[in-house]
């Protein structure tokens, strides 16, 4: 999260990253369901960092067990470039969400996810 | 889940549920933030039943630490009673979930919780 999210350093995903991963539930990413090569995945991150530069992960909880770790994170970011097939609105956003991470080889092979996508759509101004 | 939310049995809720019931994320949660006693959790069960007595969550993955528990879920269930201030719609939700439950003297002793309200406002038609 660090590394790869917050510094942007998308050199990092071979060493965090397994070659297959696989979003098993994110709703509304456009990846969603798909198992992901280092190159797709290089290309969501950039996807994200493109409508949110700043964008930065705080993780505020975790649990773990062998094979999977929860975390609970505050994500916070500037809209500066299109998102949904918006255009920027330059407003900031501050939302919370609770990631569970799957370790596979020592690699993290994918993701489930939820977010509140409400919370981001009111900051955003896309409903009221 | 079983017995207290599925079965609607809060006599279950001494069985499970600490005295102290602290929720500590859940966006737009009317009780987020506080701490509930036996009784404030089973008028917060109440009023959910209320809102959907059919309600039924399918737990789709867990995982475990000593102190906590991951679980994701699929909510179903159909809107037959006042929710947010809106009359009820007749329509049927079906949405995700990831809940983080707390544990203390053998007790679940709170929650941090993310769920998909997007999703479910699109069913209820309070966005499209």
């Amino acid at each position: 999260m660090d590394e790869v999210w917050n510094q942007k350093n998308s050199g990092k995903v071979e060493k965090y990253i397994h070659s297959k991963y696989t979003i098993h539930l994110d709703t509304a990413d456009p990846w969603e369901g798909k198992t992901l090569t280092h190159l797709e995945f290089k290309e969501r991150l950039q996807h994200s960092f493109n409508a949110f530069p700043d964008m930065h992960f705080e993780i505020t909880f975790a649990i773990e067990e062998e094979k999977h770790v929860a975390i609970t994170w505050i994500l916070t970011g500037t809209n500066l470039g299109v998102i949904g097939g918006f255009p920027p609105t330059n407003k900031k956003i501050k939302t919370n969400g609770i990631t569970i991470y799957h370790f596979k080889e020592n690699l993290i092979s994918g993701h489930t996810q939820v977010f509140d996508r409400v919370t981001v759509a009111k900051q955003l101004g896309f409903v009221k």
